[in-house]
């Protein structure tokens, strides 16, 4: 078995390289030179306030130095992925801090043995040095029941402190007031993950074995397995479950959660799963809670304390009073932290009504007859007549460089015309009719067929409202709902589609508006001809629009079907016309 | 082959699930009752402004109701996942804009045929109801040197025209100018990408099939398969032959970038890419830009238009001009959009000098003897010369319990105690000696032993510092020195480790501050005798802390080789301080 392939330089380098393009990218982030240590670019801002370190190991990018900036993090330290950073490391940013004026420093640090030792290394060795150092401990972790010497484990809660501790360094809080203040809040902090796939650090075999379709709850960020395997159930169980395990009052290291409590809900990718399903898992973890009477008064989703590729999430939740929750609201320009609004989530209305819209067949009938309405109807019954004689004949076309269904959908679309027709009145708008004709085709034929007719009679209705309805208008029609299909669809006339019998027809059509009074009858006999004309010249194109692109130029000897059934459905209105 | 499971409720719902996730947690949102319609809360601010609707497929999110807000868009329109929305939804979008009083409505829309017609109609048929609306297509990719009819794909460049036409509709720039400013911005915007591994649409297979360490480049955002497949290369190659490709003036759909040119980057994570890799490609590109002389005036990196979970990152690139860049810099409230320095890139000195930190053998160097020198030289040789006779025994003792190498990492102590010895003065300060025996045993006894002991050391080496050296001193300094072991190491007495001895003579040795002048050797000689009986009583422990707590407590019958290594020091020193 061989280790993942990952898109890095190396496994020596990707560390580096990681810090080096977070901090590039973000202006307020600098790196000291030489250590994995990236501290604020702005740090004469610091002076007389309390400086905040955190880090740990690599690995769960943004974590920890994408929470640097005003109103959160001074700086951080990183170890090597996965690996406690070396205590040299951790002195520099404490001193470095100190020597900027810091009136003191606060170490956050998640709840890991080797973490706790070289934080606690660092602040004894600074504390020597004169610095005024406090450290904080992290243990958010809802997995055990019975957690071992070692206690919980620090997971994404620590975001929730980086930012509460930050909102208190900001404002010029004293090192003991700020560490009393977060001391409490942690009591009222949990976090459980679950996952459908392990993790693996670069260059090693993953973590554990998880086979697909199967999904671990309660695990770590270092790629340890979970307390629980099972198969992977549906989001709002899944979710019902971790909130399930994460109260449990027989378990130590259970939440206190009851109904009535207000709390922060941060929804954090652990690396891999998608946004959609992040998404998902935010609302079901919103129903979950608030079913059980917690009022969500605020929600952040997406990756804020990873774990390498793991497909998975972790739901962390700290209850919150007015105070806590001004400190979570107060601005940061820590990179990682999203763009929140400050409005309570479960009191919300987040569902408006839509507009009115009339569907086609509400239009169909809200309409009056006019003069022109015996004429239009005619001209309907020939085209759908027309259209149902040649359905074979369009398949057949079809077939030669498609997928046979031409003669079908044009059968379809005429079918619904004579249905609407035995049951509703023509509009003696030609705008109107048109609007109903494109809802009907729309819904009824199907296809791209459908959208483009669709797309070509609702242009061509803009242009005979208000009394509009001589020949000069419905050229003027045909011509926009023709620039229309062009516009929108893409192709052209010459690219073998319905366009080559449509264009020059048009272009007779426009003529209409120098012709001589009477002369309507003969520029229309010109135009079908042109259509008819432009629909056998496609046997010589190459398709490029449309499905008949796919297929090989020389195997299409035959005319475009579309182009054909354009140049039917102008030959039926010029005969129903002509009678 | 099964479809993979993901962490859904059902394939049918997951796209209302995720709008309503999405809109829950921001609340500048807000849905259309019934429709895939998301629209900002705030629509009263629209009065008088151009309205921006974009949308498409699902399955890339955060696009594109991620980008609704001030200064980003308006609306936005779900289709099902990688499906394109209906025309009704769309309409529904531009006349709720149109019925909040916007003066105009702009559709922003990738290059999908679907997408074009499905807008294009409702465009029209808002049209037909009064509406000015406009739109644009989006026509970023740059994978194919010859594209197609369909042309260019829209891709992630896509969210740089949100950005860009939203901060020009919220200064209260019309229709017409928005659409002449982004037209001529989309000619200098390009996007490409690259991925590891396919994605699959909830309930199919996947897209494509891509054996475990290859690549594919130049795909599309909805699993439609790439124009090269190739071995995964190191990532600054990737990112060079991506660039390349991109920049190819051979290609018709090259971005044309020259030397001197200023850019704006993104680096969008098609979904499953880890953030360790993000950041890693993330400054390979930056390096690669700047190489070939182009200026990066900004950058972001994350998860802006994804590809379900798509372990794969495009790159796309903007060319900027100052005004171009004011837009891109203007504030939203758009919950997608990342916290942003304004704040040139490729100009920035990003590392800065860390503090001074003088090793531990620099200090040595540094320090000059006393009165107490040689007694203290005396004592560090009694104690070497112990731990190196007991080696054997200790390492037996922690072959019952452990890994059987605690008489050989304190024997690598006691040699490099002696080395230094050979060549160094002993400091008159005890606290000076203990902080350089601190950083002797961190860096050259290893293992978790020399982190605990050298904590041990810096701890006490506080409290003998300016002068101290009296008995009541040491006292002192070796009660602080074990709280700090017992407060970052977290273990206690009774968990069978090193304090067990420790902490039972720490005891005995504050009573020397009572004891009567000259009664000192009397309370070191019962200190020695506590650590002796407390090492003797961990025979009938159970290891709560440390690699010991791994093995069942009936196993385990000796004493705790740490716990004896502690009674021996001390014994060490008291024979030491008798001769």
């Amino acid at each position: 078995m061989e280790a993942q392939r990952k898109l890095l330089n190396s496994t020596e380098l990707c560390v580096d390289e990681a810090l080096c393009g977070l901090v590039r990218s973000a202006s307020g982030l600098c790196l000291l030179r030489g250590l994995r240590v990236v501290v604020r670019s702005d740090l004469k801002h610091l002076n007389g306030r309390v400086g905040l370190v955190s880090g740990g190991g690599s690995g769960h990018e943004p974590a920890h130095a994408g929470y640097i900036g005003t109103g959160m993090l001074s700086a951080a330290v990183a170890g090597g992925v996965f690996a406690s950073p070396p205590p040299t490391s951790i002195l520099a940013a404490v001193l470095h801090l100190h020597n900027a004026g810091a009136s003191g420093v606060l170490l956050i640090v998640k709840n890991y043995t080797g973490d706790r030792l070289n934080f606690g290394l660092a602040a004894e060795q600074a504390r020597n040095r004169g610095v005024s150092v406090a450290m904080v401990i992290v243990a958010d972790d809802c997995a055990f029941e019975r957690p071992g010497k070692a206690g919980r484990r620090g997971l994404c809660g620590t975001v929730f402190v980086h930012k509460l501790a930050g909102a208190l360094a900001e404002e010029g809080c004293p090192l003991d007031k700020i560490v009393a203040k977060v001391t409490e809040v942690l009591k009222g902090i949990g976090t459980l993950g679950v996952s459908l796939s392990p993790c693996s650090v670069p260059g090693c075999l993953p973590s554990f074995q998880l086979p697909p379709g199967d999904m671990e709850l309660g695990l770590g960020i270092h790629g340890e397995p979970g307390i629980q395997r099972s198969k992977v159930a549906c989001a709002d169980q899944v979710v019902n479950t971790m909130i399930d395990h994460m109260t449990n009052p027989s378990s130590q290291s259970h939440l206190l959660l009851n109904s009535g409590d207000s709390v922060v809900l941060c929804v954090n990718n652990l690396g891999a799963l998608s946004c959609l399903e992040m998404a998902v898992v935010t609302r079901a973890a919103l129903s979950t809670l608030e079913a059980r009477g917690v009022l969500v008064a605020r929600v952040m989703s997406g990756s804020f304390m990873t774990s390498l590729e793991m497909a998975g999430v972790s739901l962390s939740l700290m209850r919150v009073d007015p105070e806590v929750l001004r400190l979570f609201d107060a601005k940061t320009s820590a990179p990682a932290w999203p763009n929140l609004s400050s409005v309570c989530v479960s009191a919300r209305q987040y569902t408006v009504e839509p507009p009115v819209l009339r569907t086609w067949a509400q239009e169909g009938n809200a309409h009056s007859e006019g003069p022109l309405s015996p004429v239009m109807r005619s001209a309907l019954q020939r085209i759908s007549s027309a259209l149902l004689d040649r359905r074979e004949e369009l398949d057949a076309l079809d077939r030669a460089s498609g997928d046979g269904d031409c003669g079908n959908t044009h059968a379809q679309a005429a079918r619904a015309i004579q249905e609407w027709l035995c049951i509703h009145v023509v509009p003696g708008c030609p705008g109107q009719l048109l609007s109903v004709l494109a809802g009907l085709v729309q819904e009824k034929m199907g296809g791209s067929s459908g959208g483009i007719y669709s797309l070509f009679l609702t242009a061509a209705a803009g242009h005979l409202t208000k009394g509009l309805s001589h020949a000069g208008a419905w050229a003027n029609a045909l011509h926009a709902g023709t620039q229309a299909m062009m516009r929108y669809g893409g192709a052209e006339p010459g690219d073998r589609t319905m366009l080559d019998a449509l264009c020059p027809a048009v272009d007779e059509l426009l003529k209409v508006k120098a012709a001589p009074s009477g002369g309507e009858m003969a520029v229309l006999q010109a135009a079908v001809k042109a259509a008819e004309l432009g629909a056998e010249s496609t046997r010589d194109l190459t398709a490029r629009a449309g499905r008949a692109s796919y297929i090989a130029a020389e195997r299409v000897t035959l005319p475009d079907p579309g182009a054909v059934a354009v140049a039917a459905i102008l030959r039926a209105v010029l005969e129903s016309l002509e009678e």
